[in-house]
């Protein structure tokens, strides 16, 4: 199984994408041949679902503390792609040098902007050492590995540093242990395979452009007796102070869900389900072995 | 007249700032007087304001295609500030060079990365031009002047090349002439004053975490027949999935402003209502001269 990943091996998504790939979290079944597809940019990701080229694409949609991954959010109702399951990851973050180096001796620290401003407290307590923002986290650890300087450390997961042969010189060095990341498992939308455990949906829907419509809509999951978990908004591209409302609902049964989605489709000018999948419960132990 | 902004002299916010101060956008009176005092980090803006060390601040709170300034609502939320009035700055992004630069000698262009990603078409046509992320647009185009390299470019608004005195090399350069940034002038939230032609509200809210909440709390603007214009999230620190709403709407009178804060109160963990403010009309002409 192939699966395209946004960033560096030995990132948070592939470890997202070996738990989900080798069946460790709900709603996904196990596959003994699990390739991982590194790329750079998002809608590279994306594009080789729906070539075909990967079977799916394992991506950050939300983390608890910093939001959502708002990329994304647009790339999943751009493109021809569902959610067919969901996981939930701990976000343990870990201060990464050469495997001979010591804290004592950093100077220097890079991880992606995100991960740097969840360590502040580490970093506050060792002034000494200079934060510099970088594309990645386990981007930063695999070029720590490359230039082979002792004074620099980056800041990421124990399966980056696993994945470079890298040192944890402080672990878990995040502020707040309230930190998980959602993932989705996408594939292309005529190969998803649907679960019947599933007991969410996320949705995307768009309302015209005059007063009242966006409460007539949000009547709908009223009336349904809905629990609607989330709403977020994204803007429309050249239409200033329009939105793509993305929700996510606790779904009774498929066919009240059924019902919301015609519904829908009648008051709203756009809507497109994302995917009807199992909520995956927040995994505390993952990364501590 | 003191107002604190966040980034360098001569940013978009520098120019809302001035446009509002001015007594150029509705709800705002002139002032003779007026000071800009530029800010690093935004929480310092907020701060200076709750001190009572500035009268006011002027900040970003959405781009029309890029989406909110998150951190903006958290502080919104956060500080006891409240909005005063509103109003949307049409971005126009110009190359910006030294007074005796050309741009055929140009190769390297810093800016912020939101504004380098709304002009990659002008980048995709000058690919001798490399873009180089920086914190600021305007603080972009200081660097150029300082550095005094005929090779290096930025990309700003009209205002930084007048501040700074630099040239512009290519005008209006942006993507998507559908560019619009809202700023609200926000004050100490016992120093604000009141509008008597508000017509739109924004307002803050958590729901209990127990299912139905959240359909439950969008059901009072449904009821009493709201305009809501806009639904957006942010992550609670510390509580995984569990959110702060901000909700604008438009007023029909005060006293249904009152009604439906009065029933948010009851149903809600927590409400804050940030402000009632006039709606700004979009400024298609501004930064034309």
């Amino acid at each position: 199984m192939q699966i395209a990943i946004q960033g560096e091996l030995g990132s948070f998504s592939h470890e997202a994408a070996l738990r989900m790939a080798n069946g460790l979290e709900p709603g996904n079944s196990g596959s003994e041949d699990i390739q991982i597809v590194p790329c750079f940019h998002s809608p590279d990701v994306f594009r080789l679902v729906v070539e075909g080229t990967v079977d799916a694409a394992v991506i950050p949609i939300e983390n608890s503390l910093a939001g959502p991954v708002a990329e994304h959010f647009d790339l999943l109702l751009k493109e021809e792609v569902a959610i067919e399951s969901e996981s939930q990851l701990r976000i343990r973050h870990n201060l990464i040098g050469l495997p001979s180096a010591t804290l004592a001796r950093i100077k220097r620290v890079s991880s992606h902007p995100v991960a740097l401003a969840q360590c502040r407290r580490f970093l506050e307590s060792h002034p000494e050492i200079l934060a510099v923002p970088f594309y990645d986290t386990a981007g930063s650890v695999k070029t720590v590995i490359e230039k082979g300087e002792l004074s620099a450390a980056a800041i990421a997961s124990r399966q980056a540093a696993d994945h470079y042969g890298a040192h944890i010189l402080a672990a878990d060095i995040e502020d707040n242990a309230a930190n998980f990341t959602r993932f989705f498992l996408v594939r292309r939308a005529d190969l998803v395979r649907p679960d019947r455990e599933a007991d969410k949906v996320s949705l995307a829907f768009t309302v015209e452009n005059r007063p009242g419509t966006l409460v007539e809509a949000l009547r709908i999951f009223a009336v349904e007796g809905t629990n609607l978990t989330k709403i977020e908004s994204r803007p429309v591209q050249g239409r200033p102070w329009q939105y793509v409302f993305y929700v996510d609902y606790q779904m009774a049964t498929a066919a009240s869900a059924d019902t919301i989605l015609a519904a829908l489709r009648r008051s709203c000018s756009m809507v497109k389900e994302l995917g009807r999948y199992r909520s995956a419960p927040m995994n505390f132990d993952n990364q501590t072995n």
